[in-house]
């Protein structure tokens, strides 16, 4: 299903074209069912006891008074589970903590009970008796040799299914040899002599850059419930993204086949890559154990504490440039800050550092490091706004070194279709060039520089750019496309809707069948009736569901011309479907209406075969999304504050097959951008304690902190989406923090080595300690 | 997919073997899911006011004193009700009565409220002032030139998709012409003289046979859940053998698209015809117009009252008989009492009433009368026990009179190949003659006219045999067979499955993938998700859908070899499946298993589609079944009680499938056959009201009724069932009724003109009356 965005002027009639998402309004007018909202005959409520060391041994767990409270059904321990594979180094094998917690918040013992206060109340009386351990909290001392170790033991390989659902990569991981550390993996890519890189330099820069550890930022917490019928078959109700990777999961782990494991993806209140898998095994195994329904949902303290954040990381990069902005050495260390478990896409993001600018040497080393804090997972291009951060900071200070203009300097360098990644994998073709381009032509861009920016008072302004992009996932997927008796018809995937996919899919179908947008519907079905499709992450679902879509509704289509051809007495080719009508090609008087052909293969002694496309996919290559972004800030040079005043978002996105669902994520996206560069961040304290465990003090983005965004859709048609679509929803996120970094920059002439800018490290970096 | 059933010897491994049903388990543990366990939030409670006059005009409805009452959240009437089609003749578009009720029960008005006590008692508080109209209960006199008209208007010709489920016959009913009468229907099938050849026979019965209305004697009342998002999209939670079927009334009647209406059919608590589309538009309807969940659950005797049971009907028959047994005239007329509205499978009726038998002249007249009750509905084989009754009887007493052998009689004159209906339509292959001999060879059967078999007491012991067949209908269906990524399987349908025709497809799925049959899993999709199907009725689920999913696992299969190809780099005509083992033909050692197969079509990057296998059917002709049973009874000459001592049923199956679950609707059949031959029969008034509205009046048989049964399955296989299968649950239920009759005849040389064969009826034709 290849075609160009230049055919869009042949005339789509309804991709291309704004759509309101289906599932709008049952949101905002609040009539949304969510997992949380699911009441089973005889539902019990789990809560977790968790750990208050950041590591400790286990020495016993009494749960007698526990028991004794009237209401109380079980209290679950390690020791009562059965799993039929364990590896120490998966998170989620680890349904309760075993002999060792190695995190605050890993959960010790799980409490079932008649309803939540109970629950909630009982957690209180298992008394657990922990022999404290020497704990690492920062991934630097984690990497010292004499650093505690965090779990014993740490060496096993981890399980990176989940991870490779947001970035398909083909690289080999260097291997751990020797005495055991709290290096979880690491990475080398190579090309060049970077030492003679550095040399040829006009110009170098040599910084570290940090950036937090962040939450996903979803607003409905983890939240499950599980049912085990008296035969062990299983239905998991779950928010997740990926339904079919958690049955994968729960089938394996406690040894349930997967036709027996049936996973309801209800509709998701934010996932941003933080809802795949992770408590669905244990409440489904508290399902088996008492033989109830069991509901368990996380509060938001309990999320905030031990979920699955961003990492932070601490990046160390030099960066050489000729004078006439040539790149020409990339060296670089990215040290992931992974938490207790494995987790990080600490490749994606070595490989994204050195992969937005041709450069003939670069050495980037990355590294996964274990500390004692929850593990973490991905958000929304995981990894990426980390490495942007470090390179495009860097790039703007080189530009500022050498005069040149970042804008021009970033088209001269920025890689297009044959150029290498680090991973010596050639681009397709890419629209990175294009976004710059676009956002060269923006007001907000033309504005930089003008002398009336800057305010006479202590506010001071700038405009800042930066750019980046994320390659991509790829799973294969499954689609149904039937007709119902009446005419209209259904769409069946099994893809999380996250994004307003369904809204997508429904065009697409439009599209490819000549029928009436409004007579189609989409569902999702779960893992018992809907067709196999990959996690809703890497920002794939477009891509490969959407095809899959779009080649089930030409089956249809094509099943559909067979019983009108049979009927008309005309051959398939000579028919045509015009508005949800099939004509002869030429002769307008020779119609048969879609509903007659549905009841013609739905009725009683019927001679037609009921209408039901079915399409699936595997996508070859990947089609990765760049976006180029612009801020301008204003920050008060008194207080440090930095308030993001304007903003343009410019993005390849192939082909908008929506572009107001496409506007939306870049939109999103680029807020939570936004949020990252200036206010989120989750703080430890020395012994692994959250010390921001509430909305009230782990600050989200609000309307009022998020400016007007400009957002561009640049379209160069990918090679293999649904009609030229890519991958969408990730890049935005990745330049924001740069950009008002860069803007931060161009006001004050400093930018904090940070992220995010706080008043403080703002203040900090003008030299002025804050308080 | 048609195979014989010698191919069995060829050697099936899963097929034509005995599975235990599926869902059994959860079932006879109470663990299974039925409608009226479904809770919603805000759920509220419909209670229906029931008209308690046979015929009468609403003069006023005054809901306020109802609508006072605390609880009540609304209290509908036909007024408050928008409907897309209104058909006066079409029992299912009176959601609620308009200006006249024309049967005691008859919905007038409902009422919504916050629980089920309150709805209960806020019926009582709605006034509703009737002025009584003349009405008429009993078909016979419903026909007289001056009887009253059951409802004004009543000649609108009434849609009969609903019975056209169930049997698919083409026949011009006749049209009903001038002055309005209660004849709904009439049908009149001739071949031949009759008169000549009546005037050819040497022996000639004449008789009026009289068969009682019976209640299809599901467990579960009728019970609706719905719920309307506010986007009105509808959701229906339903008791129903036909979800699709259900989707397309409530669509056409509110003007919804199907796409917009889902109707999940959960697990039925019982059907047999009675459970396919009643009150759901009604509840549907409710809820779009409380804005809230309505569940609506008859109770038993609104069940019994005002459901829709099975028709009783007066057959006078006069038969003629050459000496030589040769059957040589037919006249009959059928008359079948519909109740208010239309709905009697009046014409199968007369059909089969000339359809087991070859015969030269007959004349066979049916009539469809309306009278003032509640309205009919299929019951298992719907019109067909009351034929039976007339023709297999009449047969039984010629041969009484010839002195003929009435299982030879039968033999020479049973239809076969060829034959041709009373429609002129030609039979297809069927096994009436196979069934009549495998009788014929049974011990029971030999056992006939021994002497021992008279008691010296006042109990009389004999034996009496019967045929009776039925076509069975004919829809279109598909399947959905998928892979899943641990290497098992989910079969998707859209079919209720009533009669464990899951487990057979199961079944069927293992056989053809070539997988062992534990790693295959079937559910039942709702109307969003799960591949079309006609209703779950006319015997028709195993012979259509089972086609279309042995078609899907071929695809499956297909798709499967054609991975294991690339990847083995053969050709997939070098391929089998062998234990869910992908093998090199020839070569045991090259080999792939299912689960590296599943791996590789569903994981990140992986390079092929997901197995996603289509199957869809459109049957082109019907494959009838026929069944001899033989009974022996023992009658209590001076109570008039009949006992059934033993009972042999032989039935042409094609092909058993799962010979367990052929076994159990043999069985389960026969002993409805018989319960309708003795005990079932609502029984009303000179006004119309039912004297039996409870288990306790209305008979059911227990266990101790039911003797025991030997199912003897004869395989003559059918041209396009699976494997050969035919049609198999109705037939069983046709001459129970018939053999118990003409064993009371072998018994008492007399027999009962009207079933069931009370003890009052059978003493009355010893010439006693009873009390």
């Amino acid at each position: 299903m290849t075609t160009t965005a230049d055919e869009r002027a042949v005339g789509y009639r309804y991709v291309g074209k704004p759509y309101t998402r289906i599932e709008g309004r049952a949101k905002v007018t609040g009539t949304t069912l969510y997992t949380g909202d699911l009441k089973l005959p005889r539902m019990t409520f789990a809560r977790l006891v968790r750990s208050p060391h950041a590591h400790a041994r286990i020495r016993a767990i009494d749960p007698s008074a526990a028991l004794a409270r009237r209401g109380v059904v079980a209290v679950v321990t390690a020791a009562n589970l059965r799993l039929e594979h364990f590896n120490p180094s998966n998170r989620t094998h680890h349904l309760l903590a075993r002999d060792e917690v190695s995190f605050v918040g890993q959960p010790v013992a799980a409490v079932v009970a008649e309803d939540e206060a109970t629950a909630e109340e009982a957690v209180e009386l298992v008394r657990v008796e922990y022999e404290p351990l020497p704990h690492v909290i920062d991934p630097l001392e984690a990497m010292e040799p004499d650093a505690p170790l965090v779990r014993e033991p740490v060496a096993e390989a981890s399980d990176r299914s989940e991870e490779r659902g947001h970035v398909t990569l083909s690289v080999n991981e260097q291997e751990n040899v020797g005495k055991p550390t709290n290096i979880a993996s690491q990475i080398r890519f190579q090309r060049g002599d970077v030492a003679a890189g550095l040399a040829q330099a006009d110009a170098v820069v040599e910084r570290r850059y940090r950036s937090g550890m962040v939450h996903q930022g979803y607003i409905e917490p983890h939240v499950t419930v599980a049912d085990c019928d008296p035969d062990g078959e299983l239905t998991i109700y779950t928010a997740t993204q990926g339904p079919f990777h958690v049955r994968n999961e729960v089938s394996k782990l406690l040894g349930i086949p997967e036709t027996r494991v049936r996973v309801v993806a209800l509709e998701l209140g934010g996932g941003f890559g933080g809802k795949i898998y992770l408590e669905q095994s244990l409440v489904a195994a508290l399902a088996m154990s008492v033989r109830r329904p069991v509901r368990m949902a996380w509060r938001r303290s309990e999320d905030l504490l031990a979920a699955t954040p961003a990492p932070q990381a601490v990046v160390d990069l030099k960066l050489g440039m000729k004078r006439d902005g040539e790149l020409c050495a990339i060296q670089a260390r990215l040290v992931y800050d992974s938490g207790a478990f494995p987790g990080a896409a600490m490749v994606a993001g070595a490989m994204l550092l050195g992969g937005s600018y041709r450069c003939p040497h670069l050495d980037i080393q990355g590294f996964e490091v274990l500390t004692n804090k929850a593990s973490v997972g991905a958000l929304r291009a995981p990894a990426a706004h980390n490495a942007a951060f470090a390179i495009e900071c860097a790039l703007d200070e080189l530009c500022a070194q050498l005069g040149l203009d970042p804008l021009e300097t970033r088209l001269r360098n920025a890689v297009g279709e044959g150029d290498l990644m680090p991973t010596g994998q050639a681009y397709p073709r890419i629209g990175l060039r294009q976004a710059l381009e676009a956002v060269r032509d923006s007001d907000l861009w033309r504005r930089r520089g003008r002398a009336g920016a800057r305010a006479a008072s202590a506010k001071a302004r700038g405009i800042g750019l930066a750019a980046g992009g994320w390659l991509g996932g790829l799973q294969p997927a499954g689609a149904v496309v039937a007709l119902n008796s009446d005419g209209t018809w259904n769409v069946l995937v099994g893809s999380a809707d996250i994004t307003g996919v369904n809204t997508n899919f429904r065009q697409i179908a439009a599209e490819v069948l000549g029928v009436p947008i409004e007579e189609i519907g989409v569902s999702q079905g779960d893992t018992r009736t809907a067709p196999y499709a990959g996690m809703s992450a890497g920002s794939k679902t477009m891509y490969t569901v959407g095809t899959a879509v779009a080649r089930a509704a030409e089956e249809a289509r094509h099943q559909v011309l067979e019983i009108a051809a049979d009927q008309m007495e005309v051959t398939v080719d000579d028919l045509e479907i015009i508005d949800g009508t099939v004509r002869v090609k030429g002769s307008p008087d020779r119609s048969l209406a879609m509903r007659r052909i549905a009841a013609s293969c739905t009725g009683f002694g019927s001679r037609y075969m009921p209408v039901i496309g079915r399409g699936a996919m595997a996508p070859r290559r990947q089609a990765p999304g760049f976006a180029a972004q612009v801020a301008e800030v204003e920050v008060d040079t008194e207080t440090g504050e930095v308030t993001v005043i304007d903003f343009v978002s410019a993005q390849d996105v192939g082909f908008a097959v929506n572009p107001l669902n496409v506007s939306g994520q870049i939109q999103g996206g680029t807020a939570q951008g936004i949020a990252i560069g200036l206010f989120e961040e989750l703080q430890w304290d020395a012994d692994g304690r959250l010390r921001n465990p509430t909305l009230l003090d782990y600050r989200m983005p609000t309307a009022l902190d998020v400016p007007n965004i400009t957002d561009i859709q640049v379209e160069v048609p990918s090679e293999e989406g649904p009609f030229g679509a890519r991958i969408v929803g990730e890049p935005p996120i990745v330049p924001g923090g740069a950009a008002i970094a860069n803007a931060i920059r161009d006001a004050l002439g400093v930018v904090p080595d940070t992220m995010p800018f706080t008043p403080e490290r703002v203040l900090r970096s003008l030299g002025r300690p804050a308080g």
